[in-house]
């Protein structure tokens, strides 16, 4: 798989040694994982500008941004780079090699200093994730992936959790941060039927790629939403599928990263789930 | 108002010296969160058995109440215990001096290897809570308070959130473990109440007494569920009204430890949170 991806780039554009990426990606996430920590620290907390009153973004988020894209353009030129904070451009995903970046994924959580946020560096070719790398600063976990090679955690192999019955299944979901009726609508019904569906717990921890990276990681059972971006699933969405888990849209069709959502879930549990989420509306704004 | 309490007990009981029973308990807490620490090590998770299917329990819960049990009763045999894990006894509070201790508070999240857990004692006299200690092992955080004397983590005084509108505030929530029709409704009604306040963030993870921690530590703004036990509250509510919370019941009637639902919130926003759930159905079994 991975001699398949790297002779297809050398095909298309200059060629990318994906090892090279993982080692200026974790370099990258690492810088900005010394931000982020450094603004967890007692009264350190970053000054807090808002793009909506539920969506903050905080001036580390940006100088994370800054760093992160700043070492990735420098070592890959030719490369095109897409982030959550990024002004200027169209914040489309093209077919051409991408860095795709979220600086803080889980910014609600930093800016009220829980430290459950990380990093997401993915590299998407021809709108499919390539490589990934996640930094969870607060505990130094390292989460890295190349498609075909498998999932890591800190260099141990990650593999999906063998539950096998939902009343022992963990689930995590977000209620996010949009709250127009609709969305809030959209919002009830999938939480109404998740309850319904009666799994052991139910979680919203905050942060879509690290909710990605436990169901990698075997702590949980299956992750759903309606509402991220595709910097929030390019990297920690390859992990999943590396890990062993089905990850597809909510309606079990091939993921979009740009469709905006998402079900990551043991294959052993996949179709309650897409069962209990299919009379879900989807948010229609 | 330390001295009061001292004397209250003085005069109904052998005399608790707050300071001893304080070092006792953050000893007991330790040894407790080094049996925590060691199960959360990959591979290491400890052998399960369930209680319910939604709510386990492992050996490791049992261990850690044996450990934290024996220290204080040691300390302090006129006391009476109280255990979520514990046979025997008829799982009452009376009016006795009691330790009321959680050896695991967030069994669910544990079994999954998830840090997010913590160890909780508290003492409480004539169904009050006098001092309590919480303990979460994977971040080495340990929160302190003694009634009247404030609220602590690590040594450093703690102060809610000065946040003072709901479209800022980080409020928490749990859909719990209960999975009849009446909690689900109950879970349902609650959150969508939640929804409709539009909250800056709305989380669910997975532990009371540790989501009241956040509440006192000014990393969420408040924290409600119906589900809690006294083993839950009689540390963590304490160490939030210390820290300048409202800790009332869900219609903003006193506390009872025993009358399994909470609501901590910033004053600020009581009167918002309260409104907001005044319609949502208590559950009736």
């Amino acid at each position: 798989m991975q001699k398949t991806v790297i002779s297809e780039l050398e095909q298309k554009q200059a060629a990318l040694d994906l090892d090279h990426c993982m080692s200026v990606a974790v370099g990258a996430a690492i810088a900005a994982g010394n931000i982020v920590n450094a603004c967890l620290q007692p009264g350190a907390m970053s000054a807090i500008s808002d793009k909506t009153a539920t969506d903050p973004v905080t001036e580390a988020d940006k100088e994370c941004e800054r760093v992160v894209l700043s070492m990735l353009t420098r070592a890959f030129p030719a490369c095109k780079v897409l982030g959550e904070e990024m002004s200027g451009g169209d914040g489309r995903l093209t077919d051409g090699a991408t860095w795709v970046v979220d600086p803080i994924d889980g910014t609600a959580n930093f800016v009220h200093c829980n430290p459950y946020c990380c990093i997401s560096i993915g590299l998407v070719v021809r709108r499919e994730s390539v490589l990934g790398v996640l930094y969870h600063p607060a505990t130094k976990d390292m989460y890295t992936c190349i498609r075909g090679r498998g999932a890591f955690l800190n260099g141990n192999r990650l593999k999906v959790s063998s539950v096998d019955v939902i009343e022992r299944a963990l689930v995590v979901t977000e209620m996010g941060s949009q709250r127009s009726a609709d969305w809030i609508h959209h919002k009830q019904c999938a939480m109404s039927a998740l309850i319904n569906l009666k799994p052991q717990a139910i979680r919203c921890f905050g942060a879509a790629a690290l909710n990605l990276c436990q169901v990698a990681a075997g702590r949980a059972e299956a992750y759903f939403e309606h509402g991220p971006y595709a910097w929030d699933l390019a990297a920690a969405s390859l992990l999943c599928s590396e890990a062993g888990a089905a990850v597809t849209d909510m309606r079990g069709g091939a993921l979009d990263l740009c469709g905006r959502n998402v079900l990551a879930v043991v294959p052993q549990l996949q179709q309650q789930l897409l069962q209990a989420l299919r009379d879900v509306p989807a948010p229609t704004s």
